[in-house]
């Protein structure tokens, strides 16, 4: 039985790495490139180099820089009193893509699960406790997502940080999604979107 | 708004090129690039660049080598005077897993498709025609996906072979796929098991 050459299953194994990448999408990845231009195939080589070169997380809140600081910890107009606690860097990029808010941010690198043995020293809890306190901030908006774990993690860190005074802790709204149909909706959407009921002004 | 660092968006942007990545994959294969080894990292980066420097179509049939000719043409077991024809290496690939067929192949790299402007001059025909004519094939197995462009593919070479003397041409059989529920078929499959159906010995 014939195969591919060598070069072809190597870069579709590498391919197979990437998450949620099947046998037939890493193979249809790897055609792809061959059929790319020279061009093409090398700026992807280069930018998979560059970013592990370049970029580094934010020695102040975890995001992504290829500075000391990220530029959101490092733009003035930020409010360093309201801090936003995410899980991932993509979670703060999606709360940057609504336009909102205009805190800042502290990424705690996961969320805690202890059937994968995930616990408080393997987030960044310690150096979120430490801004707090250190950077007088007013509001922390636990923003983890509406899941198990998301919602144990933002419990967890809530009676972590009720030990400060004066400090508000609030959690994302969970509820209908904007444009939703009612009559799609999970279970728990609804039980969360009927709890969570704010009276109309 | 914050965004992701110029060199994590120039990655997600090289890999949105892939066929079927949309900007949330493009997203997560960069951020696993950035929390993966830089050993990980540079064998994919390493792996992109040897497959476009090393791999090119073999010179008889159009499978993908790093010789001249592919494993297949180089094997003296397999038969030269049957030949199967293919739209594309993948598809090659897919019947040597079958590891039924022991004679050689043509890739003609796609199928007609007047609407998109393919032609047979953009396909591998005309060095399909002098294979047939100068290596003494006895068969052809017209091997293209049954499609509306691959039926079109098999008719026109069926047409353009038939001139050739004591040559046998042949198409894949289509029907219910091993395995299949009756019940949950197509249409045109039925339509084609029914129309291909053969007397039980």
């Amino acid at each position: 039985m014939a195969t591919y050459p060598r070069a072809v299953t190597r870069l579709i194994e590498a391919f197979r790495k990437l998450p949620g990448v099947g046998p037939k999408s890493a193979q249809r990845y790897a055609v792809h490139v061959l059929r790319a231009s020279m061009d093409d195939a090398r700026e992807l080589a280069d930018a998979i180099l560059e970013v592990k070169t370049s970029i580094k997380p934010c020695k102040r809140c975890g995001n992504y820089t290829d500075t000391d600081l990220c530029s959101v910890c490092a733009d003035p107009r930020r409010d360093p009193r309201s801090l936003c606690v995410v899980s991932y860097v993509r979670d703060l990029m999606a709360i940057e893509r609504a336009g909102e808010f205009r805190g800042q941010y502290h990424v705690l690198g996961g969320v805690l699960s202890p059937a994968d043995g995930i616990g408080p020293e393997d987030l960044t809890v310690g150096a979120l406790i430490e801004r707090v306190r250190d950077e007088h901030v007013t509001e922390v908006i636990l923003a983890t997502s509406p899941s198990v774990e998301g919602d144990a993690t933002a419990l967890y860190l809530a009676r972590l940080l009720g030990a400060v005074p004066e400090l508000e802790v609030t959690r994302l709204a969970s509820g209908l999604p904007a444009g939703a149909d009612l009559d799609y909706a999970d279970q728990t959407t609804i039980a969360a979107a009927l709890s969570g009921r704010r009276r109309l002004e």
